[in-house]
């Protein structure tokens, strides 16, 4: 039986879309030409949606229909289409503060779950241009005003507490994606689950270690519940290497879809998590021919370079712009060093925050459902298996003794020695 | 200029107010006869509303509309009218959770921003009772039965994150009596700030002390963040002893239009530091014929019973019905331990909180807009100052040094003791 879906709500294909384009204005001024001169091909490779591109004379555009289930799976795993109304809403917020950091959307349609956006070519998934060693001299800059700009500027510390709530009490009904966060995340890699998988038999022994530590079921529930009840900014919530795209000379975050008011740690910590994984990675993609310790050097800088620089822009913005209802200026007209002293403080505690939740992601990531390609490319299961182990260990140890990593260049000095061990 | 009020609006006087009532089915039938038989009396003393009684020969109402401004100050004050759609929506969440508790709703109008519920007979507000050192019995299971259902309830703790988003929504809107709070509570205390006042000039010297004390500064404003963006629970919001209605077998808890998300140690915190406030002002009422040290025992037995059963209350609700997101019980399922230490270390997070916050609520009251008439009523002003500092101090030591209070009886223990410093 179908899923149910709303009036007016169809899938559209290959045959179908240009027909549609061709009736919004601004989309078909951009492609140039006619329906009949356009190129509609889907090229969805993500978990969730259709993604199309379509060319024109002109120039081409970037289609993304929401379908009303999860499409790796199945329409056994239904997922609300009314994720798109919240992912342009966050595409929308986000141009507000890092407008060359986030696709323009050309085109919204609610009923048909399905924005179109500029077609971002030659950009290719970060993700893929790291396992082949490629380095991206903008992403530490960019990656960190994204993430400065949209975090500081959709928190207390910029907003009135009654803009900030609107903006909660918007997102709030995004809760079917927050619920697969907290699923996947946050819960299932640490119990027996039937979605999780890991490289067999070799991480038996770790996955079981994990699911019977009691320190590490008490830190991962605490996180869960700072996701659930910490509504300090618009997170992006998926902040993976696959949901920036990059060349040389830019960098573009895409998929908010799972888009919410929560602890900003999350997203910090997301990019983060990703680097590990990629720098634990590239043992198994290192070769004779094709050495990566360079290039590990180079993610590691990049590690530190993300946290570096996104604190000393947050702070900038919170000493240019914090209007906020939070910490308000009168209270420490005299005090300006006080003042300082806890923004300081502030960016401690978002540090091990930012630290938890980096692990949490490192974990799910290879005891959990969705894995990543820089770790499942490595064919030989006894090397993917290593380099995992790496990279678990690490991760519960930022879980469990965060307060023992005191700045960036602790977390990458414990990274250079798990994998010496 | 009279304030813009929606189409339908308009306040209701004794005149008019039989008439209305006449014409709600559920309300006529209750007070029994017909409106010529009913007698109407304004008898708010609240600093927002209108409150009426109306007496028929069966039984009484009571009936609560609000005005689109602030009583206390007038017009020049504005507040919206929704804010009764709040306090309504609170008045049937906390219902389902803890009945006997609140007052029965009868009706309620959102045109006319108005609330009909059960008359209150003889209960008198509790804070006039203490402040004539009487006891109440009923008090600490009651309010710690009351806190511990509808924090616990609305919690992560006990809801899906699906049921529990959908509340913080509807909540998100009462942003205007949250700003009251943020703006009273945890500001303008710790500034110069035209709505201040205080003993003058006995506590010149401790306000202005206050207002360079950096350390408190920072204190109050983290928790004023945490007020704005840790959305644990469905909380009161206004949990004094003055929105409590008591005799010697009842207690009902009223008044909840400072309703919504916010963090639940502002609801504990609230109760015990207005029990603080009426243990230290037990000095300016006490004469030769009327020692109130006995009352005093009393009231701190009270502080301590409040967090004591609250904790084992919540604790208990927690064991036997945590089936919400947070926590997951499948992850603990062979560590049943585990989680119970976990739930300890909660409760002691939630307990540093609360301390927290009664600080707050308890310089609120004597450096800032709103007093309470415990130390009001003292006339002899270098008595009152010398209750409201012992308050001060206590409260400055509880906020900045939290962890120096490890137990509720540590806390009972400084108040003793500054009561004979």
């Amino acid at each position: 039986m179908p899923l149910d879906t709303p009036p007016g709500y169809e899938a559209h294909s290959n045959e179908t879309l240009a027909g549609y384009l061709a009736e919004v204005p601004a989309v078909a001024a951009r492609l140039g030409g006619g329906a009949q001169d356009w190129r509609v091909e889907e090229v969805g490779d993500g978990n969730l949606n259709l993604v199309f591109k379509a060319h024109g004379p002109d120039a081409g555009v970037a289609v993304k229909q929401a379908l009303p289930y999860v499409r790796l799976v199945g329409e056994s795993w239904p997922l609300p289409l009314n994720r798109t109304s919240f992912e342009h809403a966050a595409l929308v917020e986000e141009a507000r503060h890092a407008p060359d950091l986030v696709p323009e959307v050309l085109h919204f349609d609610d009923t048909l779950a399905l924005v179109v956006m500029e077609l971002l070519e030659p950009h290719i998934i970060m993700r893929q241009g790291m396992i082949k060693a490629v380095r991206y001299p903008r992403f530490v800059d960019d990656i960190t005003t994204f993430m400065a700009r949209t975090l500081f500027f959709t928190s207390d510390l910029a907003l009135t507490a009654a803009e900030k709530k609107e903006k909660v009490a918007r997102f709030c009904g995004n809760h079917a994606l927050c619920k697969i966060t907290e699923d996947l995340i946050f819960t299932e890699p640490y119990m027996i689950a039937e979605r999780n998988r890991w490289t067999a038999p070799q991480l038996d022994a770790i996955a079981a270690e994990f699911r019977a530590d009691g320190d590490l079921k008490v830190a991962i529930s605490r996180l869960k519940l700072k996701f659930m009840a910490h509504m300090e900014a618009m997170i992006h919530g998926d902040l993976h290497t696959g949901s920036v795209m990059v060349t040389q000379d830019e960098t573009k975050v895409i998929d908010p879809e799972f888009a919410f008011y929560g602890p900003m740690g999350f997203d910090v910590g997301a990019v983060i998590a990703n680097l590990l994984i990629a720098y634990f990675s590239q043992d198994g993609h290192a070769t004779a021919d094709d050495p990566r310790d360079d290039y590990q050097d180079w993610v590691l800088e990049v590690v530190e370079g993300t946290w570096t620089d996104f604190r000393a822009k947050f702070l900038a913005l919170w000493q240019a712009h914090g209007a906020g209802d939070a910490y308000p200026a009168p209270l420490f007209e005299a005090d300006a060093a006080r003042l300082a002293a806890e923004r300081e403080a502030y960016m401690d505690r978002l540090f091990a925050d930012t630290l938890g939740f980096a692990a949490a992601k490192m974990i799910r990531r290879i005891l959990g459902l969705a894995h990543n390609i820089d770790l499942e490319l490595i064919e030989d299961p006894d090397v993917r298996a290593a380099c995992e182990t790496r990279c678990l260990r690490l991760a519960r140890d930022m879980m469990v003794n965060t307060s023992s990593y005191a700045t960036i260049g602790d977390v990458t000095a414990a990274a250079r020695e798990r994998r010496h061990d």
